[in-house]
């Protein structure tokens, strides 16, 4: 866990869980209505009903605030799944967010990705909370596949299996000008990533 | 070609193809100050010291007139490309950017591709005068692999094959904090793309 993570569980210790949804709920409400730059700790205390001298030292800033937010909106971990087989554990994965919120999570990711390019807390932020740590989840996953006998240990397309799934998540709307479903990303699943994997589809 | 290209090449053969690089040019560096949003036709005007009216009787308008500039900097078509083989034809597709080039043009088309979600005029011009006249490249490219039985007919991944490449070119950036590279979309190519479509790299 690193020195980041840490630091901002013991500040955020000191309010409830239910309290933290909703002060994450209103950060991404104001997130989708006016963007990241745009968005100030002002605008999160009042909707909020909170001093931004506690926002602060919650969490520390902007960058952090936002991102934990997001991180907060996905809905299981990928630790969590365990189906057995690799196919079982991607396909169960794309499960986890319905259509809706992926779409809504979609937009919010794009407006974020795009805000990281201009601001380097924000960079760090999204890079060490969600960047890394899904990173970490998905090699656990990929070594269980390589434990099983699934994935051979020097296959060159496993060190990309993230630029995959983010890759097909990222071009559907903008190629095809469809959101990314669940029915999309099982279809590149079985026709893309597994292939490059060596792994079998049937 | 499709109605948009047509009705655009008719009304831009009424000035001459150094006028056109110089205007495109120039577009390009008020894009990467200002931002799609930011950008006028005015200050395009200015820049260039053509009169507005020239502008629009050329280009219709602010969508297209960045959207030609974008494909215009694009260096060398894809539809030349012929080396007998889908891994020549892939390894020489990315050769035809230097690094250099390829790094200045991916911030570019990031900052467009985030603008389109909010500019309906843009997505429509970014799609035809962008997207599908490389889909329909990469089409080519695919049904020589095809015919020459690099690559099943019935590969579920060959739909995929812009996705993987604009994927991976996308994510780079974000999950690896380094610029995509002409090194890192060979290695993509061949340790991703090449295996999808069921092509031995070697």
């Amino acid at each position: 866990m690193s020195e980041m993570t840490d630091v901002a569980t013991a500040r955020r210790s000191r309010i409830t869980p239910e309290r933290e949804a909703e002060l994450y709920a209103a950060v991404l409400d104001l997130l989708r209505e006016v963007g990241y730059d745009a968005l100030t700790m002002d605008a999160v205390a009042a909707r909020t009903r909170s001093s931004k001298a506690t926002l602060y030292r919650q969490w520390g800033g902007k960058a952090e605030l936002v991102v934990k937010a997001m991180r907060h909106s996905k809905p299981g971990r990928i630790a969590d799944v365990d189906t057995g087989s690799l196919r079982g554990d991607l396909h169960t994965l794309v499960t986890l967010e319905d259509d809706c919120t992926m779409e809504r999570n979609s937009s919010l990711m794009r407006a974020l990705a795009m805000a990281v390019h201009s601001n380097p807390d924000l960079m760090r932020a999204f890079k060490e909370l969600l960047v890394e740590p899904e990173m970490d989840e998905f090699k656990r996953v990929m070594q269980r596949a390589i434990d099983r006998g699934e994935v051979r240990a020097d296959c060159p397309a496993r060190e990309y299996i993230v630029h995959m799934l983010v890759g097909a998540f990222a071009t559907r709307t903008l190629i095809d000008d469809l959101p990314p479903t669940q029915e999309f990303l099982r279809s590149y699943i079985d026709a893309v990533v597994l292939p490059a994997l060596g792994v079998p589809t049937t």
